[in-house]
């Protein structure tokens, strides 16, 4: 960590008392930085307000946040942010304290250093054995209940597999550990529904609203990744990686992946 | 909070970088102390104990705990200690730390002072609207991910109304959102097995081992609620409570529940 800023003030301690903490009752964001600005800032923005709005957790000037971005990330043009918001402080009990609070939690990064050439050759994955449980009343979100991602990702250690993919319960593919999927088919573009579970990534939504035409959100069986022409994984940190392999199933990168790729680094 | 130890040290704040805060990597136990002493402390640790083992998560020797735990009561002979066990921090990424840490944070606190005429009378419930997702992986445990808790207690503030009950996915009832429940059906205790989602109380384990010839934990379809003879909830703080009222369904407070009773109050 860098520099931290909470509820404002320069610390890189919460209280344990802290309703994140205690119960994963909050949100976050992480943010890439580059040449001092925020990337995709109204998506995370967006994303980051509506989660609240569904949490019943105030929602914070999306000016303050900018600010405090920006005091953080001053003096390392290239890094990223990462913004918590949760439901503060409370007594005992799940019940949310009333009237409603919220903490934020603003604090820099390094960017790790993606091998280089992995957006050009592309990644491997696997199929892990964690399914993700269905729930609606939380799907979308980038809430603070991560363990399905933690336990999918202890999965493995190989090093030469760079991210797992998840299905839920139904056999439905539904996402990557730390990024959203789209399977190429025919040259259509098509990403899993989100709304039972997984994340609503910001880069997702950049693709979907920037290819809509080529897009569909659909469900997405299991029997349908052997057979898509392309596959590939994208998140706001790492931009938008072709998958090669996923466990015994061999992969083209094709020209929608770079198409893709050749509008994100337009952006 | 009246006292609080973070790995050790007295403190009660916590590093922003903890991925208890990040994920909800990690679990806690409530504690009731009487008399300085914590109630059914080796259920409490063998749960914690085996929860740490299933995430990978260093266990701290129960000693050291039981040490602190004493030391933040101390002073108050009746309180309420929790302890929260972390992976620790980390850098990025939901991949565990290799070699793995752990963080420990325990703190006293006031004991709510439930209304005296609850385990008398009894407490009336509702059904809740949220219900628990299906996910075998992290079933059982008291895992920091209860965003699922928080948004089902948010769902009303009649404060006639003292708790919840929670079902599942596919209408079996599961327990109450800060209780377990038990039905009462010809004399016999049934519970539900708890291998797909909701946590293994403390209470429950204890009642179990308690009344094993007349237990039976079960998959307990919503259609059984209405015909049931008895009901109660327990848990480790406010022991066991008659449920009078689910909605509409309305019970007598029977000689099982008033067994159960007489045997907490004899430990």
């Amino acid at each position: 960590m860098l520099e931290c800023l909470v509820d404002g003030e320069i610390t890189d301690q919460v209280s344990v008392a802290d309703r994140g903490l205690l119960y994963g009752d909050g949100l976050f964001e992480n943010i890439t930085v580059l040449g001092g600005q925020p990337r995709f800032w109204q998506g995370h923005i967006d994303r980051l307000t509506a989660g609240c709005e569904q949490l019943g957790i105030p929602v914070t000037p999306q000016a303050v946040l900018l600010r405090e971005l920006k005091t953080v990330a001053a003096g390392q043009p290239d890094c990223v942010v990462r913004i918590i918001v949760t439901r503060g402080t409370s007594g005992s009990g799940y019940a949310p304290s009333s009237p409603a609070h919220s903490n934020r939690i603003v604090s820099s990064h390094a960017r790790t250093q993606l091998k280089e050439d992995y957006p050009t050759f592309g990644i491997r994955a696997r199929l892990c054995d964690l399914r993700l449980g269905i729930q609606p009343a939380l799907a979308g979100m980038k809430h603070l209940n991560r363990l399905e991602q933690v336990t999918a990702r202890a999965e493995w250690q190989d090093p030469l597999i760079q991210e797992g993919i998840l299905l839920d319960r139904e056999d439905h593919v539904i996402s990557g550990i730390s990024s959203n999927i789209f399977l190429v088919y025919s040259g259509r573009l098509l990403t899993p529904r989100l709304d039972r579970c997984g994340i609503r990534g910001v880069m997702r939504g950049a693709i979907l609203n920037a290819f809509r035409p080529l897009c569909e959100q659909r469900r997405l069986l299991l029997d349908m990744l052997p057979e898509a022409h392309e596959i590939f994984v994208c998140d706001s940190i790492h931009g938008v990686l072709p998958v090669t392999r996923i466990d015994h199933w061999e992969y083209e990168i094709g020209p929608v992946t770079r198409e893709v790729q050749d509008w994100l680094n337009q952006q």
